[in-house]
């Protein structure tokens, strides 16, 4: 039912510029109407929940900076709701533009509403977490508790939520050939669950009362890629591309809903095809905003896997992806800490900026050009205050030259006094 | 004096496969008369001092595989020969190709001296940093001294060595816009020079004195680039290019005399630079091997840089690069201890690494596919075994399941017993 729409989406469609356009345009640098117009087209998102009352708004979208995601959320072995309080409050110091919430251990409900209510970022989960969670096996599920845990997380006030729609019953044998299957554990379940019952993926079969869902809470739909390659020799293979087609689908219903999509990608890519991948994914899904998960572009790295998708997540945002999600240095190894989310999160703001600038988005380049100034004078507080990471840079720095004297010397110990270039070149006439 | 060539360079211009080229063929598993050819071309060099007595000799060029170079070595503020000696021993350990002893403090000639001998990789230097270090004031260097600390060097059994030889009198004005100026340390020490005297480079006046040392003990140039610029604002700019072209006269004058002969590149350049920055490198000096520093891909993140850099490092290798050298973390900050060297040595295998995957080079995936399959198997501690860093992905992983049981187990801390898509996806019929 039309009337009961409240998307941004929907408000768009109408020419209506909502009060989180504004902010957004605000923070973009960029005109509201620009804004309503690209959200109008699906290009962008503003994921934003009604009931999400602290919220500061942002939006998603090729046309505007590049975004990222953090994850957190406990597992069954390890976390609570202060410790997932602290994961959220480091996330978004280092400057997370989301968080997703993907708990799957006890408190769910609890950890999600806290997170939710202490959160400025947008939240996202992905509700099949908790109704796998929440039955003793697989086969337990159904299609109605699915949508009714979709809607108790979207009263709640998720903004964005990861729906695994488009991973069919057809796909599956696709992934046979693979060498390490079905990677993505929202895919892993409904197959598992298709195969069971020899009946089609509920999320799909169902998709019109997500849609409705969505209308009534403004929650932004992440489609998820249930099909995603979990190493470099499944990417681009046909069950990944094949999931896609259904994406491009899923894309045009919600579209004809009013409903803001995003498209998620892999994942573990060489670096030579990520530029196919994002352009055919951006290309075949109407130019909806396309979040990747990295991707990694090596295997072997497991405990560095922010650096190895750092590289991939720069190529990507380069070539068309809009919001990165993070991949922590604990990824394929365990559970990340607090430390891990802050050295996932300084990894990808990396990646997203260096993107910006290579894409010479609007002042992109102005902290880099502030923080150059600040080294040619020599000005090592100015240099710590405009670091991505300042305690960590004044730390390194402090390290063989603590004392103050050294805050306003023309050099470090990497060069020493007699040595530095740039001192030396200031005396060039 | 051509009777008194012993370069690598010289004997594949006559046809002949030394046991150098013999080796570098077999660990790159290609055919001694393609390497001899591509030496002879100038594309690939072997880099073997006849006096470096330990060297198990590597080739670089892009016809190989990707390497990297680790800088340690000691500045006025810190560091000892045990010390240089332990960072020679970190960086050969976790993979690097070369190392550059970068001394500029006491002891150089012992230091680097007991660096040569243990080291099984070849030994990198830049000569002017002894020079700068053992005189008084920059006006006190000349060309004589300059030559005989060069010739000293290579007697000792240096490999490679930086040279900047292609800074002219000339381009000193076209720095003068920079935002950083010039931050090669050689190029800031001849810029001095210059300019105090207003005579040309002399290591550029009396390159032809450096070519006779380089035949005398096979030392392969590597030409500087003392007018790299220094943060993303210079990137690309006239001074840049203006060097660019000496350097490629240099090219042809060496290989005219058999001398063996790599470009240095940049530095800091926006990610959709790189391309351009390193096809016209490669294609305006012939096809030699092209070394880069990084390239960081934005400024704001000291602390980081081997991140901001392994991004580029990446892309560079991607498009023609050979060969990397290493940033780490405490670049812009301070000197390397082991740890930075540690952490700097990974983030460049992974770039190296992924290009090569990337180019699809032979075998180079082989690695990836083997712990991919240790994965879908629940191998962990092959999946250790098989990490860059084995130590680190099994603190990772034991730090919330320490227990001996966990290394059989079907799942890790990050999803917990119930909720691992790989095991899920293997129950999958």
């Amino acid at each position: 039912m039309e009337n009961k729409n409240v998307t941004q989406k929907y408000y768009a469609a109408k020419g209506i510029i909502t009060n989180q356009m504004r902010k957004v345009a605000e923070k973009e640098e960029l005109e509201p109407e620009f804004i309503v117009n690209e959200i109008k087209k699906g290009t962008v998102v503003i994921p934003a929940n009604i009931n999400h009352k602290k919220l500061d708004p942002i939006g998603i979208g090729f046309p505007l900076k590049t975004k990222i995601n953090a994850n957190i959320g406990n597992s069954a072995t390890a976390s609570d709701v202060k410790n997932e309080l602290k994961k959220l409050h480091t996330a978004v110091h280092y400057g997370a533009d989301t968080v997703m919430d993907l708990s799957t251990g006890g408190n769910i409900n609890e950890i999600r509403d806290a997170i939710i209510k202490d959160s400025p970022v947008p939240v996202g989960t992905v509700p099949i977490y908790q109704c796998a969670a929440e039955v003793e096996e697989i086969k337990n599920l159904t299609a109605e508790y699915l949508i009714d845990v979709i809607e108790f997380q979207a009263k709640q006030g998720v903004d964005f939520m990861t729906v695994h729609c488009g991973i069919l019953k057809e796909h599956i044998p696709l992934t046979k050939k693979r060498v390490t299957g079905i990677v993505s554990r929202g895919g892993s379940i409904l197959a598992e669950w298709m195969s069971y019952y020899n009946k089609q993926n509920p999320l799909y079969e169902e998709f019109e009362k997500i849609l409705e869902i969505s209308q009534k809470y403004d929650v932004t739909l992440s489609l998820g890629d249930g099909l995603r390659p979990g190493c470099l020799a499944d990417a681009s293979d046909e069950a990944q591309f094949a999931e896609l087609d259904v994406l491009a689908e899923l894309t045009m219903k919600a579209w004809e809903k009013n409903v803001q999509v995003i498209i998620e990608g892999p994942g573990h890519i060489p670096f030579n095809q990520i530029e196919m991948n994002i352009k055919k994914q951006v290309e075949k899904c109407f130019g909806a905003p396309f979040y990747v998960l990295g991707p990694v572009v090596t295997d072997i790295a497991p405990g560095y896997d922010h650096i190895t998708s750092a590289i991939g997540a720069t190529m990507a945002a380069y070539c068309g992806a809009s919001f990165l999600c993070y991949v922590t240095p604990k990824e394929h190894l365990g559970l990340p800490d607090e430390e891990d989310v802050k050295q996932g999160v300084i990894a990808y703001k990396i990646a997203a900026h260096a993107a910006d600038i290579a894409l010479e988005r609007k002042n992109a380049r102005k902290p880099d050009d502030e923080i150059s100034e600040a080294r040619i004078k020599f000005d090592w507080k100015k240099q710590f205050e405009l670091s991505l990471d300042p305690e960590t840079a004044q730390k390194m720095h402090d390290k063989l030259l603590p004392d103050e004297y050294f805050k306003h010397s023309d050099f470090c110990s990497m060069c020493g006094p007699k040595f530095c270039a740039m001192k030396i070149s200031k005396s060039v006439k």
